[in-house]
């Protein structure tokens, strides 16, 4: 977009006529220029973003009928994207904590997920989630899990956006008994979802190199370009990993992914946490998106991914929080904190990953590993309405120096006021508008009850 | 105490009359028998718990007019301890972040606090920490800081418990410009408040063994054991703090302070990231209380303590913010959660400083290491009555498997809804009782208005 001139920002005459405008806070467009809007007004027409810019502008005067959502004493921002999470995972919250990893996932997870997951538990247990990004200010998820069809359902009815994507893993699973079916199941997934709602993309999530067959991959690689849609994956998570491929296939797994074609601009690898600078390297030079997903690096003990080397060989970096298994929330905010904070320790250097670098990650960066930043990830004429705005009337917020150094290193999810998502508001003033917040913590815990005894 | 008969706990016929009673939530005491307390009652009687139990015992079932809290789908435990905080620092928070070190302290702190500390200031800049630390279910501190008669006022106002300390620094300082008066206002402040109030413990804080003489330190803690109170001090928070006392003294710094006599049960020392395997059994042998800032730790890029190693040898440890111009907020279930997280990532090991271990620091482990286990830290009859209360409806803290795992690993201070320090409700449904969170908001942003400019 060109320069914005000094308090006309984007607007032109004969825009049309907004039906939601958000008014009266500190704007942050995560745009190059202008970064900040003070006294901010955002008109949204139908899904998008219609013209932004100072109250002060002439153009934005003009008396509408339309809703208004006040932002005075507020930070308006884009929505955050949560690039990693399997978000039904709500229904194991806190179920196996503390545990070493394999206890976790072989006498637990996945013990617990054979047994309970079915298309209503996820789906109940993805509104769940929804409600906990809507009411934290996550706009758009990139999801990966079983039974994704009920994902569907739960997210569109949520209102929010997302990448939901159908797993794949070469053992039996969830919905998937025979393992040979999955790569058609996913296929079958797509064709379901694909012209569903502009909201929604479907996409599937190959669990990772060690769980799934080279002929797996090289399918399910195959499946995402035959339908545009990007292909997520676990990549080099934990040493154990990393450890099996090389004795297994006598290399790294960037360079098995590479050497079976899936290493390019489509993929989405999450975790990232155990790679050498050569695959550092080669994931820049193939144009493979990195998702940093690390509190549940943290708190599993898998170790700190090379974020700060990644970035500054062009690799577009993502935020991620994992499933609410092994986290345990959905909160970007927390997130974005840990991040930075991370990153300052792994490189003992207090000015590592700045809070600038952090908030992009969940903004404009998350939205390009979706290959969705035209459409999302900054407050600018044209992209969709995809808006949230943080309360300032806070202790922990006051006083206000720098609204990012606010937003990473004071504020959390519960300091969200507002959320809009493709131009329809799901929070007003803490109030969810699309779901029954009472409703849908009922019916989980009904279904854990069961887990529970 | 003799261990709990059940339904009956430590109640006993012939208490006195309640004030307030807390009823219908699950009681985590942090005791060890019993832990936990389901459709607990709890009977405050003036300053003190007078009978906790499960709301079927007869005893507790007589009808008083006292003042009640619904502790119904809540946790309620034990107000949590902050070990560690300059809180008037709220007055710097988010000014000047992802700096080096050096340029932090010395281009934006120091001259900071040298051009706006004052008594007004320092008062309203603690009482926004106040108003922080209630809001996050904070119920006691330990503090240092300059101008320390307004902290005492500010936390005797809000109503909160703490181990307030006058800072000493072998510099000239804000309010004690000449250095050789440092202990002997010390000794005055001490004097002034040591008969003020039961909440309020004065002490003094020595800067560190870099910034203050060895005649200093001990005339420190010749003072904190004259009025028998802890003796508070920064110890080996950076690499370069450490080989800056080899290089000068010969000796690593806790050597250097058990030389001159202050490792002793006596002393508080707050960081402890760089202590060889040497330092950590001295200080464990010598009773040193440490207290834990894992957050600070990661954000100015120093390291990470070795809590573990420090646990495992016996000393006490707590937890700590440090101020909110180095971390930047006050919210103790924030720091529970980065503790856990930060142990596993350190010890590769995801059964490291389990939630409990993290919530014992904060909470009896906190009373331990200021010398008050006998007074707070569990929910114990004949304590203090220092209690808050966690609101589980909320899509982030549901389902609940382990209420320990959803305070440390889901919560975060927001979803506090009552405070209760001395018997006193501080926070009601989470509205403020003792201060008036608007006007002190604006008062503070009157005061840092001029430190924008």
């Amino acid at each position: 977009m060109a320069p914005a001139e000094p308090f006309h920002s984007d607007i032109e005459k004969g825009n049309p006529a907004p039906n939601l405008i958000i008014k009266g806070g500190l704007a942050l467009t995560m745009t190059q220029e202008p970064m900040m809007i003070s006294d901010a007004t955002i008109w949204v027409s139908g899904s998008r973003i219609t013209a932004i810019g100072n109250a002060r502008d002439p153009a934005l005067k003009a008396p509408y009928e339309a809703e208004v959502i006040d932002a005075r004493d507020s930070i308006i921002l884009p929505g955050l994207i949560n690039n990693h999470t399997h978000a039904a995972m709500t229904l194991f919250r806190g179920m196996a904590d503390d545990l070493p990893l394999h206890q976790w996932l072989f006498e637990n997870v996945f013990p617990a997920e054979e047994r309970y997951l079915n298309d209503a538990s996820v789906y109940y247990g993805t509104l769940l989630a929804c409600l906990e990004m809507i009411a934290s200010g996550t706009t758009c998820m990139a999801d990966g899990y079983f039974f994704e069809d009920a994902v569907v359902r739960a997210v569109h009815e949520a209102g929010l956006r997302g990448l939901l994507a159908q797993g794949i893993i070469d053992f039996p699973a969830p919905g998937i008994p025979d393992p040979k079916e999955n790569v058609e199941r996913g296929r079958e997934f797509i064709e379901r979802w694909r012209c569903f709602s502009p909201r929604i993309v479907p996409g599937v999530f190959c669990h990772s190199p060690v769980t799934c067959a080279a002929e797996t991959l090289i399918h399910s690689m195959e499946l995402s370009q035959e339908y545009q849609v990007p292909l997520q994956i676990h990549l080099s998570e934990t040493a154990q990993e990393v450890s099996d491929m090389v004795s297994r296939w006598g290399k790294r797994p960037a360079y098995y992914l590479d050497d079976l074609g899936l290493l390019n601009a489509d993929l989405i690898a999450a975790h990232g946490v155990h790679m050498d600078d050569d695959e550092i390297a080669l994931i820049a030079e193939r144009g493979t998106k990195l998702v940093h997903v690390p509190e549940s690096n943290m708190k599993m003990g898998s170790g700190t991914a090379r974020i700060m080397d990644m970035l500054k060989n062009g690799t577009i970096v993502g935020l991620g929080t994992d499933g609410p298994c092994s986290n345990n929330d959905l909160d970007l905010f927390c997130e974005m904190d840990s991040a930075a904070k991370l990153a300052k320790l792994a490189d003992l250097d207090p000015t590592s990953l700045r809070a600038l670098d952090a908030l992009r990650m969940a903004t404009i960066g998350g939205a390009s590993v979706l290959g969705l930043q035209d459409q999302i990830g900054t407050l600018e004429k044209g992209k969709r309405a995809d808006i949230i705005t943080v309360d300032l009337n806070r202790p922990h917020l006051c006083p206000l120096y720098n609204p990012v150094s606010t937003l990473v290193y004071s504020a959390t999810g519960a300091d969200v006021k507002d959320v809009v998502v493709d131009g329809k508001i799901l929070m007003k003033d803490r109030r969810f508008m699309t779901l029954d917040s009472r409703e849908v913590m009922t019916r989980v815990r009904q279904i854990t009850e069961k887990i529970r005894a």
